[in-house]
């Protein structure tokens, strides 16, 4: 398998986007030792005192990039396998996993920088588009296996 | 393996459950616009007005609903492409998935629409019935390398 | 596959993993009952009334436990199945995975009986190395299929 091409495309990008989403938890965890707001008592005991055991916005905001994350990539971790399977085109396969990646690198930078509406919400729509194609195309290979 | 027949039954379903989760996301952005309650600033100043960036009971249901689909579809679909590597009979097979299939896809609707209890965590339970089985029969087939 | 020895060592503590997913899931269950705390209404409801439909530090502290684990274990579910194709010596690929999978039921432990910090972040730190060195590896073989 390693050795398909369309395979080893997937591969990359899945890969760079598991990387992506640890940089996000990297993130979280700086923005929580900056700004002081911890969801656990004793993490705030260690960093100062339990007044620091509490929500902040910009905090928020990383874990919600970060669930989104969970949300889309992962589905595309399975997609993109189940796909690469079925026996695409090189040239195709590499244009699906390419706006997939670029798609989930621009919805991060949107809600981690919170660029102006709707350009978080567009990048969402733009790597979702690969995902149906590649589900409906995996359904229709397999749909007499029902 | 795409042409294994228990390994497409399991992909047929698996795709499905994929969708159904990407309906529940749709169906929270939907319920966002509607009730006008955005998780972020930019978004509720696109919609009317800072006062939009607020909570709602129903978008945190249906964000329940999709964080336990997360929980369980998602590592479902990690025992079922394992376990289909494992030989087992199709119809035995097809009765694990389809039984999983079911019960998620009740239990998505009885979260959304507020089934009475325990009707919710019952179709949780009878999907996770399958996972435990296939969990099990996985782990005597490979306990041998651990 | 299956007979693949470091795809089944991979399977092996992937597979108690995702059980001890399942056992989370579980407990977070079973505080609800025990503290009457219950997210929906219809949950409440049953439970004694709609008084009961609120939060709980210790529910919310099985919450945040089962969502790491979500955000690490799920990707290391991609990333053990990949690398393991990618032809590691069996003893190098078992410490791998056997140092992710201690440290992640060290994190467990730590979240739920809440140890003093910085012992969970350790845990989190000491799995991710593994992960890490996987997501290299991987991305030294295929690369070139960018």
């Amino acid at each position: 398998m390693i050795r398909n091409e369309v395979f080893s495309c997937f591969v990359f990008y899945g890969v760079l986007l598991v990387v992506k989403m640890y940089v996000i938890a990297i993130i979280t965890g700086q923005v929580r030792l900056r700004r002081k707001a911890f969801a656990n008592p004793e993490d705030a005991l260690r960093h100062g005192g339990l007044q620091y055991h509490r929500e902040d916005p910009y905090v928020e905001r990383c874990r919600r990039a970060h669930l989104n994350d969970l949300e889309n990539i992962l589905p595309f971790l399975f997609l993109g396998v189940i796909y690469s399977l079925t026996g695409p085109t090189l040239s195709v396969a590499r244009f699906h996993f390419l706006v997939f990646f670029l798609g989930r690198v621009l919805h991060s930078a949107a809600y981690l920088l919170a660029f102006r509406a709707p350009t978080r919400s567009l990048a969402y729509v733009l790597a979702q588009l690969p995902c149906v194609s590649m589900a409906l195309q995996i359904l229709m290979v397999v749909s007499s296996y029902a």
